[in-house]
Parts: structure tokens; sequence; C-alpha cells
């Protein structure tokens, strides 16, 4: 059974990390590493170190556990005889797919569809799920634009050396503080830290602003307005001039919240006007939920919460779902074989875990308790805010995902190892933003625990 | 235990495969698919398909299966307690990585590094193994270029916007007929076939000509030492080229042997080239052996057979390897922290897999019986060349890895889907290639079916 509070017995990263790293640092940079972890001893919502602290765990594997550690539902999936050689032989998924592969989609990610998209295609990762979403795009754009005709020779023969015409000058608006993966067709749409970009050449497509809000919400509802307004403006400005240099923009990919970037909230009316203006200029309406999908807003699907007239073109999921892949309107199926493909296009063996995710989801409720935990804890925190005001600032968040700002990225990175060393383990995002993402099973007791350590983190630095 | 033959009960794809392909039809584009699989029922070198047809399978899942279908080893490790929090948590490696992690990468990647390389980098498959790779030869460049200086505050600016000087030109050259992979990065190195590339915007990279052998070999040594300095002459020339138009070469990426785009074979001397031509220009020599790794050509890196006056700087693998990634000498490790990077970076499940893999190839001596196997296999293919000399041509292999040549793409095809008739499962690639891509358990019964049966085919079709 889960702890019922943090314990946390040695600094962190304790002994036992500290010299697993110099070990770990022999073969590979450990630039990254928090602390080392036993995943045998972690439950639910509590992480334990190789120290033996035990964290309240609001972090979750840069937010890729949906149901928390050791689940019962994922350890007897795993240890179902029936699901043995789904483990065992991983298969070319395009090529030769297992017997009860129509069934599992269908209990798995068809059964959590994006209401009115009904096809999907896995991939393994976030980053191929936007690439090859990407690559939909690119070929559907083309193909409108033969309007029927074949491919000619010539595009046939070129685009084996990245020459014109079959290697197209074509490009995608990404925007400014997004975040969409790590390989270069990802990489070209995000826009956050140096550290992810410095150095690596990659197509110089277009990028708008994203709405920056105002908070608190109700006391800047008309600059916020406006902001979101200029930003419409700007996409499609840039629609325009892309089109005169003859480099069109084949479609939009954005996150519904801004994950990595800060936490960047806009609301359902300029989603609303971003798809109208895709329809407008028949481009692709590509929202990336990798981040928040499945569930953490208290909706499946976070864009369930912008009322779109539509469905958007292409939904993107990964992290949390445990496989990736990307569900799109039919006009976006590539009519040929292998044009989006791989080895091993997924995993069933993900799909397998997460078929046991959804099943818990939907027998816990865990949606509304996700929506009703969430309308516990942010007014919780903007009471903090409201007694730290020179600490804390933006508070925003849906469901249990969201984030507060500090002063400065340093009096951020200060607050979370505080946190940390009270036992509660959180994230960065952003500038100076701290970050909650937790699994979907936390409860008021999780809450409560983390406001009493922000509140004595507060305290303590002010 | 194994069949000890094949058995065809119906056509290929049978009538359950054809219903289940009509379902899935509805869900994406199953153009690629051959047929569904029963995985329960398949076992060792054969794999049995829904319709109940039992195949002797030389394709394996696109050469991604080392050592069977449910090997009890594998299924040992699945079914073992210890194992169990590995298959079900699965962690941010690069922020949280497992207690027992260092331990693991000791007995299974490390286990078989290739000489003289100790660093590695996990991935989750081929196409991020060679992204993630690339991305270390450009960081490691510019970090050349500084000369020790740290980045200016206008690179790390401007690279958040793809805008030089911090989103630099660069370029990373490849060879004709090469694959790498499917995402962006990966695809720009790759010139296989119109269906992988067509319609989608890559950088425009130099492309040298990769050595087209002939064969036999022993009778055209002087004109394949030729082709082969030419080709490395023309690698020579494009790095001064495009270091004169300010896009210079970082390195070269390279298959041992040519596999996706028709098992092209090089002379050892030819990569030793190469390498040469690497260390002179101080660019990176980064070897793909995602296709080729894992024992398949009697050594368990195929760059083994080169004699290499010093290791590669890079070797990517994937496919057989279970888990993807890439061992790398370490000027070739980024020094920041978050640089090579994603939410996963692997999957410390599937290296539990690899290390049992490993165990077998060992405790049964699965490299040695891969050569002898591979000693049996060609010459008695090359027979069967000489009964058919107007069908097959260019047989080559190494190991168990190799292909032969048909007159024309519709006869490849007609050999594969006739083969497929009589129970063994074969795979195209190249122009009009057969490839061989069986397990390493493949054993003399095994070789002896698919001679029996390629005889049979050349029959009928001469
Ligand atoms: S790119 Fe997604 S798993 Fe490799």
């Amino acid at each position: 059974t889960e702890p019922s509070s943090p314990n946390v017995r040695t600094e962190i990263p304790g002994p036992k990390s500290r010299q697993l790293l110099k070990e770990l640092d022999r073969i590979q940079n450990t630039g990254a590493v928090q602390f080392f972890a036993d995943y045998d001893k972690s439950y639910g919502n509590y992480l334990v170190d190789v120290d033996d602290n035990c964290l309240l765990d609001l972090y979750t594997q840069i937010a890729s556990i949906p149901i928390g550690y050791n689940h019962q539902s994922l350890i007897d999936a795993v240890k179902n005889e029936d699901n043995l050689s789904t483990f065992v032989n991983r298969p070319a998924l395009g090529c030769y797919p297992p017997r009860d592969w129509i069934t599992r989609l269908q209990t798995s990610l068809l059964a959590v569809a994006p209401p009115g998209l009904s096809e999907v295609q896995t991939m393994a990762c976030g980053a191929c799920s936007v690439e090859h979403a990407q690559k939909a795009m690119f070929i559907a754009f083309q193909r409108r634009k033969r309007g029927g005709a074949p491919p000619t020779q010539q595009e046939l023969q070129s685009c084996k050396t990245n020459e014109l015409p079959g290697t197209p000058n074509l490009s995608v608006l990404s925007f400014k503080n997004a975040f969409h993966g790590r390989t270069m067709g990802a990489l070209a749409l995000t826009h956050t830290k140096p550290m992810h970009k410095l150095d690596l050449p990659q197509p110089k497509w277009p990028i708008a602003t994203f709405p920056m809000l105002k908070y608190p919400l109700e006391d800047n509802v008309r600059e916020n307005q406006a902001e979101e307004k200029r930003c419409l403006e700007e996409v499609e400005d840039l629609i325009e001039t892309w089109k005169k240099k003859s480099e069109p923009i084949v479609g939009i990919v954005i996150e519904p919240i801004q994950g990595e970037g800060g936490d960047n909230f806009a609301s359902p009316q300029f989603f609303q006007g971003l798809q109208d203006i895709c329809i407008k200029n028949d481009i692709c309406f590509n929202l990336d939920e990798v981040q928040t999908g499945c569930g953490v807003t208290g909706l499946f699907w976070a864009h369930e919460h912008f009322n779109l007239k539509q469905p958007p073109d292409i939904v993107t999921f990964s992290k949390k779902m445990l496989t990736g892949g990307f569900f799109y309107r039919s006009e976006y199926r590539p009519q040929e074989a292998f044009r989006i493909f791989n080895t091993w296009i997924g995993d069933p063996s993900k799909v397998v875990l997460l078929e046991a995710v959804i099943k818990v989801i939907k027998r816990d409720n865990l949606l509304n308790r996700v929506s009703e935990i969430g309308n516990y804890l942010w007014p919780e925190v903007e009471k903090i805010q409201e007694k730290y005001p020179d600490l804390i600032s933006r508070v925003r968040g849906l469901g249990i995902t969201g984030a507060v700002d500090f002063p400065s990225p340093d009096e951020r990175n200060k607050a979370i190892s505080k946190l940390l060393s009270k036992g509660v383990n959180t994230g960065a995002c952003g500038e100076s933003s701290l970050r909650l993402r937790p699994t979907l099973t936390l409860q008021k007791q999780h809450v409560d625990i983390f406001l009493d350590r922000l509140n004595s983190v507060c305290q303590e630095m002010s």
C-alpha cells in the first residue's frame, strides 16, 4: 500500500545515488540525473530512491506515469500468461500484425479516440509521433496539390537525392516556447531552451507568437483578448508571407497547453480561431497532446475543452499513453504503402499496458477525480500566492496539470530543491516556472502534503 | 519445440488474414501488411499465421528477431519476478535511472561494445539512434570549432528560433542507396525508394556513391578496386566542395553493408580508406549497424571484419539489439546536460531482454554457428546461381545476412511470393534483390529447406 507521507532520510542525491552517479558518468553524460530510483519499492504516488528517501512524486518521470508506480492492474497485465508472447516477440507491426491487434486497438486507443476521429497510427515515442504526423501533413498537402494526378517520374527520381521537385520546399508553423521533441523534424518546431537546440542544423520554418496571458485572468480579460487576437493575426500574416516565398505552410502544430515552454495556456477562442484559419487556408490543424492527453486536464484530451467546430486534423500522443502515435482525419491517411512506416511502428506490449490503464481510468472514474482534485488544488495554490505575492505569481492549472512562476530561475530552482528536501518531487519548465505533473490517481491527501510543503518553502524563502 | 518443416494450408494471406485486413483498413493504411501472425503459436525460426500456415521465417520482422520466436530465455526474463517492476514502470532514464541500471548496461550493451568503445547512449529505435548520433556529431564539431570557448549570447538566443549562428549550416555525408531511418534527420541520409522520401522536405546534404561491386568478386578484383577508389575520391571532393560552400560536412554515416538499399557490400579497404579520410579531415566516422550488428555476420559488429586502425567514432544500433542506441568515442560525449535527451531515452525492459539474448549468444556459441552456417549457405546458393544464371546473379552474403539478385523487380517479387507459398518467408531489398535476414539460431536443416524451395522456384520460373 501507499505510504501516508514522504520520508526524507538523506540529502538528495544521497550517498548511494552519488556513488552510482560516479559510476554512470564513466559510461555517459549524467548531467540531468537527479537521483537513482528504486522502482521495486516505489508505489502509487510515491517514488523511493536508492537511499531510501520516499518522495511524493508530482513530476512522475517527466509526466509519463499515468496511474502511479507498480499499479496492480499493470502488474496483472505483465503477469497475465495471455500477454506473454506480446512482451517476448515484438512484431514489425506494419507487415505482420498480431492476431489480436485490431481488438487491442479497439479496447485501448480507439476506446479513447478524440471525438470525431476514428483512425490511428501507432508510433513508439513523442518524437516519432510528431515526425510522422508531420509527414502525413506533407503527403496530404502534395496530394491535394496534384489534384488526383500521380507523382511525375521527375518527382519520383529527384526525391531519392533530396532534390526538387520530389523533395519540395514546404514548411510547418510552430509557436515560440513550443516543445515537440528532439529529432530534427520535431526539433524544428521546438523553441525552448538553448541546450535543446544549439549547434543543430534545422529547417528555418515560420514561428508565431503563443499568447502570453496575464493573470489573474478575470482581471485581464480585455488585454488577454487583444493579445490572442494579435497572435492570430500574426499566424495569418505568416501563412501569406510563406505562400509568397514559395515555401507554403502545410499545417500548424501546437500544444493545447505549452508544457516544457512554461505551462502557457490560451483560451478556447484562440484555438477556435486557429482552427478557422486552418480551414480557411486548407492546411492541417495538428494538436500535439503528448503532454496534455490521457486525462490530465479532467477530459481525456485537453482540446475537448475548446469546443472546436470540427475535430482537429491530427492529434499526437505519447508519455502517459505509454505508446506513441497519432489520430487523424481520413484525408491525412497516406494512400500508398510504406509511406508512414518503420520497422516496429510502435509496440504492442505498450498497448497491452495502455489497455489496463484505460480500464482503471474508467473503473475508478479518474477523469472526474482529476477535475475535482484540480478544483481543490489550484484555488489553494492561489491562496499561497496571495500570502507570498513577491514570490509566487501566475498560478494556473487545469485538472492536475499546471504551474506557478517564481521571480527568477534561481528562486524557482531553489524552491524545487527545497520541496525535494521536504519530500516532494516537482519539475521546472519555462523561464522560472515550477510545474506539477502528478498521476491521475492523485488525491486530496497528496495535495495537502504539497500545499503544506509549498507553504513552508515560501515562508523560508521570504 | 520447433516444427521440422513448413506447412502451408491456404494461400497467403489466407481467409482469416484477409478478413482482419479488411477490419484494420478501417483504422489505418494496410498496404504493407503481408498477413496476420499468431505469435503464441510461433516458435524458433517458424512463424505461424492466423490461417495456421507455418512458415520458415528468414525475414524475421524486418531483421529484428535475434534468437527466434518465444525463446525460453526471453520467456524466463519476462516471467522473472525480479524484472517485474522494469516492465511495469518505464522511467525517465536521463533523470531517475533505476538502481540496477549500471549493472544492466554492463551485462548487456557494454558486454558487447565494439572493441575500443566504452561509452553508450541508449535510445528507443533505429531512427532516434541515428538522429541523436547526428546531434552528437554536430555538437562535437561546433565545440571543436569554438576551441574551448563557451557559446556566445547570440548563439544561445538565435538557436531558439532556428537562426544563424546558433543554428549553423552544417551537413552530414551519406551514400546513394543508404537507409538510416524515417524521421527527418535520418531520412535526409536515406536514399532508397521514392515512397520513403517523396513529398517530404529535407536538408539537401551531400550524397556520395556507394561502390557497386561486380560479382563474382574473384573475377573482378581490379574493376572493383577501381570502383572503390573512385568512390573514395568522390567523398574527398565532396568534403572540399562543402567546406567551400560554408556548409561543412561534420561526419560520414554509412552502413557496413547497405541493407534496404540492396545488400551492397564494400571491401575492408574501402572502409579503412573512409576512416582515413575522416581522420584527415577531423570529422566523424559513424557506422550505422542497425541492421548489421548483433552477430549476423559472425562477428558481433560487422565493422570488426574491417580491421580498422582505430574504433569508429560512433556505432548506432537497434533491431536485433531490441533497444536502440549508440556507442561513441568520448570526444562525442556532450559536455552539457539535456543535449542528447528525451523523456525516456530508451527502455530498460528492452535491455532486460537484450541481456537474455546476449547470454544465449554466448552460452550457445551463436557467433561461431553463424559463421559456419554462412560458410555452408552461400556456396550452396552459388550452386543454384550456376544452375540458373539467367535468373539469379550477384550472390553475396556474410554469416546469415545476404541477398541474391533477380533480373527484374517483378521476377524478384514473384520469387518471394512463390517461396512464401512453399513455406519460406523472405524479404525484398534494392531494385530486384531478395534478402535473407534469419535469426542467429538458424541451423543447417533450415538452410536445406530454403535451398530446396529456392531450387524449385527457380525451376518453375525458368
Ligand atoms: S524516434 Fe520514437 S522511438 Fe525512436
